[in-house]
């Protein structure tokens, strides 16, 4: 194992344990025994990573960074338990949803106090965090947003490419750009330098989302073509969508009228891969990972070696 | 109309602006149509009004009670909400709830929008807030504990009064003495005074919900009646439901065996009647409303008249 997947496997192993270590009351079971669950099933842990990598090269206490990669990871957590009851989502991680193995009520409730929990780990650091919990707050707003815009694109044949970035920039990126700027709001550091964050993590979260389109589509997992296919019953849009209606709209809506669900499952990839459509979403996804590296290079004094690295691991994943 | 009855409608109306104020976005409209709807319906407005009581009692800058008392209402907004979609209840202050105007999905996203805008609104103050969002937080948490509380209790037959006092501690006292307590938290008070604060509300709560609970009983009006129809399709327990099954448990378990909906929605009533359980939880209710007066007997040098009025109009209400 090379030295950075070591770095990423302790960063990873501790946020783990800083997740088992956040106190849970036992009661009432109806609220904590969900909460326990979710907080503590698999991730990849990408965001409290981040976090913890930006904040390394500015020198940023540790103990701060654990707080806030926390927080982070709470917020993220929070927002996937209310959006996987929005979109009917049953599986996570390999793992029934919360709605799916409680119900919806329970995974309400639980949502809220996973997004409280998140705000009390914040508010625990020993300074005035106001400035990072009105970062955090907007941040949160930034993803509701991204999740409306989701929900009204559902089944809108006009949404074109930029209206899908704009609401990837707030549903993704949002969270990735607050992950880095957090620890830099806690130096103090100039709005110019929080902007360079702000960027990488836009454009971060561009290349890994519709990298994650691409991955549902070319993935053979069991768990991602469940997932394609209560997202093509629900009219999400993702880029390849988008420009199979945009380039080829005849032959796209002949086999979306023609197929019944499961062999849609089948055609849709075939589709995309036959008129060069994932080729050219891979070049776009690539070009964002490109973009962000570009914001980590405007950093100077900044040994960025980490984050470089992540963005490549980031880009290399297979699921 | 007296003095303290224009006060308490001042106060109203300055809230009311407040919340209309509050820098709402037209778009995306799946996040802030509901929030709009929901924020500015009408709603009796008790939370903020005990924080400016409170506060102007002890001379706490009249801007920063607003934003406080402001945050507290949004809270409880972010509460109803999502408790609406868990309870299914159709109807809130005589308008469609969220969830029944427009779906779950946009009740669930506009409950998580509405408390973020909450903590929005408290971090706008000018000053290291910090000790003001810990406790608004583990403020939430318990409303979240009641909540869960609630919803285990359902269909419960074991569920003792103190149980049930123990449920709207949580549900209902802890958001009425974040409104009196956070005022004085923001003034730096001592942790004696801020407990008796925190009991003045607790005791407050108890009165509050055992009365709603009889009103919900002995009022006529559709709504009400509505809603005790589903809180009996859903086994919600209350002050007077324990009493009419530890007291009567064959008759009470016979009457709920016999009849269909619209017969209990008759029934009931007259058996809490006829079996002196109304008259019995009022005189209740009226020792909860007494011990929060004594609490705030304790307040040396703090003139309180605006507090006592207030709670002998609570007391008073009829809806």
């Amino acid at each position: 194992m090379s030295d950075f997947n070591e770095i990423i496997e302790f960063i990873r192993a501790q946020v783990n344990k800083g997740l088992k270590n956040i106190p849970i009351p036992d009661t009432p079971r109806y609220l904590y025994d969900p909460i326990r669950y979710s907080i503590r099933s698999k991730g990849k842990r990408f965001r409290p990573i981040l976090t913890h990598l930006s904040g390394r090269a500015n020198n940023v206490d540790p103990d701060v960074l654990m707080n806030i990669s926390l927080a982070v990871e709470l917020l993220h957590n929070f927002t996937l338990v209310h959006d996987d009851i929005m979109d009917n989502d049953t599986i996570r991680h390999g793992k029934d949803t919360i709605h799916e193995k409680w119900d919806s009520s329970t995974a309400i409730l639980a949502g809220d106090g996973i997004y409280t929990l998140a705000q009390i780990v914040l508010n625990q650091l020993p300074y005035n965090v106001t400035p990072l919990s009105k970062y955090f707050n907007n941040t949160t707003l930034d993803i509701c947003e991204g999740q409306a815009l989701d929900k009204e694109f559902e089944n809108d044949q006009s949404i074109t490419e930029d209206m899908y970035l704009n609401m990837i920039d707030k549903k993704t990126g949002s969270l990735l750009s607050a992950s880095v700027a957090l620890p830099m709001i806690y130096n103090g550091e100039s709005d110019d330098r929080i902007k360079i964050y702000e960027a990488f993590g836009r454009y971060l979260g561009r290349g890994f989302q519709i990298q994650d389109d691409i991955l549902e589509i070319t993935s053979d997992s069991i768990i991602m073509g469940k997932s394609l296919g209560s997202d093509i019953q629900e009219g999400k849009q993702t880029m390849m969508v988008i420009k199979a209606r945009d380039k080829f709209p005849r032959e796209w809506d002949e086999m979306l009228s023609d197929s019944n669900l499961s062999d849609l499952m089948k055609n849709i990839p075939s589709f995309f891969e036959s008129k060069g459509i994932i080729e050219e979403t891979r070049l776009i996804s690539k070009s964002y990972f490109n973009s962000s590296l570009d914001c980590l290079q405007r950093l100077d004094g900044i040994i960025v070696d980490e984050l470089i690295q992540l963005v490549e691991l980031i880009e290399k994943r297979t699921y």
